[in-house]
């Protein structure tokens, strides 16, 4: 009131010191852990058990040993192997050492390996004994590409595992690795690990698949996955005492940042080294699961799995959260029909997994389940942690309008967006052209600002200068009673320029004396009942769907499938 | 792996740009609930309802309507008001336009007002129209203190309610007031609001309550009050759909950062003039209330409240937050057979209000009653958002061992704690000593790494060499039948330097047929079957407890009365 000017601004002026300024990073949830609840269990593999007393000191001696081979801040740690403990650990151990985990797709062949291994600079690599010899051979493809002399082989761990045959162990020990459990025991317990001084330090990176180019190394950083980590958990809804099921892959984004929620909500991991279907119920009916996370093509095998795998009704609510894909309608209701809680939600790697969510609004839980399974399938509104999201056009960058009809590019902004690709500059300047993260999917913004996705870029059909939503046409496909999979893509043609080609998998029941020309036409038939003339598949193919490693369909390889059918001539109207 | 060591480090080189990095901040709260809830209820207050969308045009036009008259980073803006939704709104409002938030306590005098408003150089007043009168006399005393002309009134609001006398709000309106939605009015609904650039910028000043010494003014900044508005919905469960009761005043710690959490969680707010155990019942009956935070002695009243209140069984699980003090072991497990589900915390002003939590681990289900509310009267472990917490040797900063017996002084560190005190070095330099924040509570630290309170630094009564801890002794009392509430200060004794010295009020029917004489001999009875000799209270004393307007016993009083009672004689004994 009385302050002259020159004083007004000194409430700002108080500066950060040690006790009020922190950097933020999610190893503090697991000493968190460790300390509040000891005795719970923090990891569960088969018959093995490890208490969040017990992860603590296996991550600190991980970090310890690592630190005592010179392991640390600018270095990068790859770590090849499904979903068991050592990857969990390695989560919270190799950041304690300072370093950047790099966890690495076990489905990925040896040629990609080599080029994520040395693009990274990895100085360890920690490979499960079943894909051990995988990451010899990535190693060898990098050597031979060498001269002798300048290539430094990293430090080798093979991860032991009892439920896998001992054989692939002992060839990982002939080849001089160190078992990861030795490797422990080389490090000290009680390791006094250091948080980052800076939270913009890097704690991972993470390649993208690339479906459509060479592989990206996503860099995140410490700030963005601790918000991340408390942001995702929140959204979900995922309190003290869950029980969380690694259905999905630890190496696909960190586990959408869950491994780290985990930690601070003292929630138990269940690691799954194979996915199938019966190993899901089976957990859902005899490890308490309460949560897991799951690609479509998951949840749609698990609602056409045999009934005797099945363990209906649920023994208590299961919450499952799923993205990478828009989920059919029809796979929304069926899920919901069993029990299964489903939040729908949708980012990549590049925004530390899913970061916008399709929030369900209680008015409607009055709605027809059409309707419901309607709404349910947008991707929704952006999770507390992102800042930004919006729908942009293309051109101008300026916001679509909220009609659900105009298509423009998804576009994210904020603290869980990447650091950046890694020795990339080109890439990262298209990636945050203007101010905002660049997803490459297109899609609408709904009247209540529910954005949906409508395709990638790359998968919009354009049909007499019409645009089509692959997707879009996929989903009503998904409703015909004969279709397992399927995937549509641009099919060159005479007079349209571009039509619709639907790649189907059908069900297997689905062919019982019918032959595959008369499900086809049944299928016409039926779309052009549901759609638009222009949207409807001028040529349908039977068969399996080529997928990556993640389980996505490689669109690119049906593209190109499509292609070399021809185009579609004129006389076929 | 080949990586020469100049490019070791370049994982670490990808700089911050406005795609990816952004001041944390809780205003984005509002923002994402407009857009996600719109028409889910955010603020009730009697018949009063604004939706999200209402609320968040309400604050823009606060922001709006500020920055008009200049009011911008920089400024303060205090509120005097109970908890109406004015006040919740300048929670977002103020910030929005870029001001520091002043919350006064209504129970201060006007002299603690005027110091609290020149100290913090408020350039506007917000009051609520009941406590009008109260800021005008606080105004004068600023004025008569300073010579004409140097004194620059500031911009007086008030806010009506129609739940008041209208008098009181004539009189403002005739003061040159102007009305708090007629000022918002003059604001735009559609101000495009500016998040801070640095997360560092201040958010929100409150004055300790000050038992001992002259406020302190504590400064709050955006980081802070984002982290602490997740970690403390996190550690309580606090989901959407949460329907929270405002019994704590919003004015206290701005309401423990929940008026923050609430908007993260499209929580609703129901407002509650005055806080009485019928108005509780009743909400809880009628509104759907969820979750409350209560100082012990709200939760004291509404156990001991007339069978004709209550409502019992309750409708659902009502989750209760407590802190301040204690509660004692009878009261936690009185709360928890009539179904309330309390969790017990602990905190200060410095550190955004409860900062620590007693976790409930699954294993003391089945522990005798009593074991389990002697466990739960700890104050536990560090929230979410704090990174460090201990109990250290007051004079070497070591901690103390785990023992549940040696007592130091209670510190904590991490991005959860102030900024620091406004115009005070002296206190900031003594707060932040050694890279800690010292609380100047003074506990032990269990076994378990629970922390517990055991006094006050000057609480500690010493009495023949031996530490007494007044909360202890307290808390034993509260289980004798006829004690409503009880406070335990030292009294000079001949023969020990110090004795306990109980103040009690009795309940009202404990006195049937008694004389206080009888129910003192009876008291000291049960303290020597309950205690050790040394700390049972040498002096009873009946009557009312004073209390300060946060309803804190003071003790500071009570510690005066015990020194004008004199020494107890050693003949006593």
């Amino acid at each position: 009131m009385a302050a002259p000017i020159e004083r007004e601004r000194e409430i700002d002026d108080l500066p950060k010191n040690p006790a009020n300024h922190e950097a933020l990073t999610p190893l503090w949830f697991l000493e968190r852990a460790a300390v509040v609840q000891p005795r719970r269990p923090a990891v569960v593999h088969g018959s093995t058990t490890y208490t969040w007393a017990e992860t603590y000191r296996r991550c600190r001696r991980l970090a310890s040993a690592l630190a005592l081979r010179s392991i640390g801040h600018g270095c990068t740690v790859a770590v090849i192997a499904p979903n068991v403990p050592a990857l969990y650990e390695a989560h919270f151990g190799v950041p304690m050492a300072g370093a950047v985990l790099n966890c690495i797709n076990i489905r990925l062949n040896a040629q990609t390996i080599a080029f994520l291994l040395e693009h990274s600079s990895s100085k360890v690599v920690m490979a499960d004994q079943e894909y051990f010899s995988l990451a010899e051979e990535a190693l060898k493809i990098i050597a031979d590409k060498h001269k002798k002399g300048t290539f430094q082989r990293p430090l080798m761990v093979v991860i032991g595992d009892e439920n896998c045959d001992p054989n692939s162990l002992h060839v990982a020990l002939r080849n001089g690795a160190v078992e990861y459990d030795k490797f422990l025991e080389t490090g000290d317990p009680e390791f006094a690990w250091k948080p980052p001084k800076d939270e913009w330090q890097s704690i991972a990176i993470g390649y993208t698949s690339g479906t459509t180019s060479s592989p990206k190394g996503v860099v995140l950083h410490h700030r963005g996955a601790y918000l991340m980590a408390l942001s995702a958990a929140l959204v979900w809804g995922l309190n003290e005492g869950a029980v969380y099921l690694w259905t999905l892959p630890m190496f696909h984004c960190n586990g959408w940042c869950y491994t780290w929620s985990l930690a601070a909500l003292f929630g138990t991991s269940i690691c799954l080294r194979q996915v199938t279907t019966k190993a899901i119920y089976s957990a859902i009916a005899n490890l308490g699961v309460t949560h897991f996370c799951a690609a479509p093509v998951v949840l749609n095998s698990l609602i056409n799995a045999p009934p005797a795998e099945k363990i209906l009704p649920l023994p208590r609510t299961v919450n499952v959260m799923t993205a990478g894909a828009a989920p059919p309608a029809s796979l929304l209701a069926s899920m919901s029909q069993q029990g299964f809680r489903v939040t729908h939600t949708y980012g990549l790697t590049e925004t530390y997994g899913p970061s916008t969510i399709c929030v369900w609004k209680p008015e409607w839980d009055l709605l027809p389940a059409e309707t419901r399974a309607r709404l349910h399938s947008r991707q929704g509104v952006r999770f507390i942690g992102l800042e930004g999201l919006d729908v942009v056009n293309q051109d101008t960058m300026v916001p679509v309008p909220a009609d659900g009809k105009t298509i423009g590019e998804i576009v994210m902004r904020g603290n869980c967006v990447m650091k950046g690709y890694l020795k990339n500059p080109k890439a990262n300047k298209e990636a945050f052209a203007g101010g905002w993260y660049h997803s490459g999917d297109l899609g609408v913004k709904h009247t209540d600002g529910y954005i949906e996705v409508k395709d990638r870029s790359k998968d919009i059909i354009i049909s007499g200068g019409e645009n089509i939503s692959s997707l879009e046409v996929e989903n009503l496909l998904y409703r015909h009673p004969a279709v397992l999979e399927v995937a549509v893509v641009a099919r060159p043609d005479e007079r349209w320029g571009e039509s619709p080609c639907a790649f189907i998998t059908l069900k297997p029941d689905a062919k019982a004396g019918k032959d595959e020309e008369a499900i086809s036409v049944d299928i016409m038939k039926f779309c052009r009942e549901k759609m638009p003339a222009y949207w409807v598949p001028k040529s349908v193919v039977f068969g399996p769907l080529p997928k990556t490693g993640t389980g996505k369909i490689q669109k690119n390889i049906l593209r190109n499938k499509a292609k070399e059918l021809g185009p579609v001539k004129k006389s076929r109207l």
